[in-house]
């Protein structure tokens, strides 16, 4: 698409779903084998439903239905109150590298984690998720696995990730070098009004691209997540950027939504988010 | 107090009540002689219960009883979806700059408005605030009541303001000149991995310090805020920032809380903000 957004109103081979999308409906088979019934292309899971259907099953499975993993979900955690609980961690991330490994999966999404337990000192987490990052990253270029550090929205750093802004991923990248990247997520960061530019100077290492939408009200500050379209966000405009910014991969569906879209019939869910992707996205 | 934060251990002629902390218990009135009573040096009210009141009576209590005003809460609201509401907000808010003249407030506090309704554009939203805010700054100016631009957090950018970082309020600063500073409350903007640089950058153009706390778990996005300490947020930290950066005005408690402290007895809220404000503020 020569100086334009790329046309997704044709098919769903570009469409992701995450799985946390139907989690309280589906396990990983069932949403691997309804994501190639509807024709959607690719799949994010998360590595609790990853450990009940098995890590080979769900490797020969994905491979079976020719579906794309855009992402693991996801390693990070990494402030720790001591040093036991910091080795704790990595030790974690670690498996979560060879995990993403072993589904074929184009990348290990971090949640970094918040404050460390009973600190208030945002700075010293801070810098425990680089330092974090920075030692996780020797394993996971060994492997080949492209680490994706998410930023997530403000009202998350005390308790899930303390990485907040486009403009701290994009610090922890010119840091920490090469096999480091971001998952930008439409939900965490269009408030920004640095985003513009934030992601033009992440050309090159935006890994993964989640859409849903910021409803108003917003009832819960975690499981009250919007469908593409019915919320705030201009999810194309940004789109575009992230486009600019040299991203060629797949729109990720993820959408907490305990008081909506958990309620539905799963398949209900799955046509929608096509729709929208066609429509919205 | 060379070199140091300014002692607040021994007396309360430092804080200031913004009565939302109370607003479901106490009138204006009640607020106002429920400070005097504790002796609380100050007050903040809310142009709702100013009304009820009623202007005159406010003054004259508030004099009475010899309370500083650190603020009057609030104008703003800029976006609008056409020119008619525009001017009908540049309306009210010109009536808020006389409200604030007429109790003595030190600067009237802007929530500047989220998205024009229907909008998705943050950008023309933003606009739209730095047009209006230059609008009332003729008023303003004439009147010699500062105002005081107050970055909300951004879970807050669509429907209550669209400013949500202290680069934000300083840009603006920058832009309009004269006549407009900042209200840095720890609620909005204690997240903010910039937030040291950009009060250092507010150096004399602080009008107002808020203080509350960040509870884990965050219940309502609204409504759910927590006194000083039994949060996150290393409050004092901020605070030696702030008054780094020249601010010698009060500390003015503001909690939204309708989960618990708007449920507590009046004069217990008051005499626990005073014992924070000693010890944790």
């Amino acid at each position: 698409m020569a100086g334009g957004l790329r046309d997704l109103s044709t098919d769903s081979a570009l469409l992701s779903l995450n799985t946390a999308t139907v989690r309280a409906q589906w396990s990983l088979r069932q949403a691997i084998e309804g994501c190639a019934r509807h024709g959607i292309g690719a799949i994010g899971p998360w590595r609790d439903k990853l450990a009940e259907c098995g890590i080979d099953e769900a490797a020969q499975l994905i491979a079976g239905h020719g579906l794309r993993v855009t992402g693991l979900c996801r390693g990070g955690t990494f402030p720790a109150a001591d040093e036991a609980g910091r080795q704790a961690a990595l030790d974690d991330n670690r498996r979560a590298v060879d995990e993403a490994l072993a589904i074929g999966a184009e990348c290990l999404v971090l949640v970094v984690g918040g404050l460390a337990p009973g600190s208030k000192d945002l700075g010293d987490a801070r810098a425990q998720v680089r330092d974090g990052i920075g030692a996780l990253l020797e394993h996971a270029r060994s492997a080949a696995m492209p680490l994706a550090v998410e930023p997530l929205h403000p009202m998350y750093a005390a308790d899930r990730a303390c990485v907040n802004t486009m403009a701290q991923a994009n610090d922890l990248c010119d840091d920490l070098g090469p096999g480091l990247g971001i998952a930008v997520d439409v939900y965490h960061v269009w408030w920004d009004p640095d985003l513009r530019r934030q992601i033009d100077r992440a050309t090159g290492r935006i890994l993964a691209f989640h859409v849903c939408d910021w409803l108003v009200p917003t009832r819960d500050l975690v499981t009250d997540r919007g469908m593409m379209g019915d919320g705030v966000i201009d999810i194309r405009r940004i789109r575009g950027w992230v486009e600019a910014a040299g991203y060629s991969g797949c729109c990720e569906v993820e959408i907490f939504s305990a008081l909506d879209w958990w309620k539905r019939d799963a398949d209900e869910v799955l046509a929608t988010c096509i729709e929208r992707h066609r429509t919205v996205v």
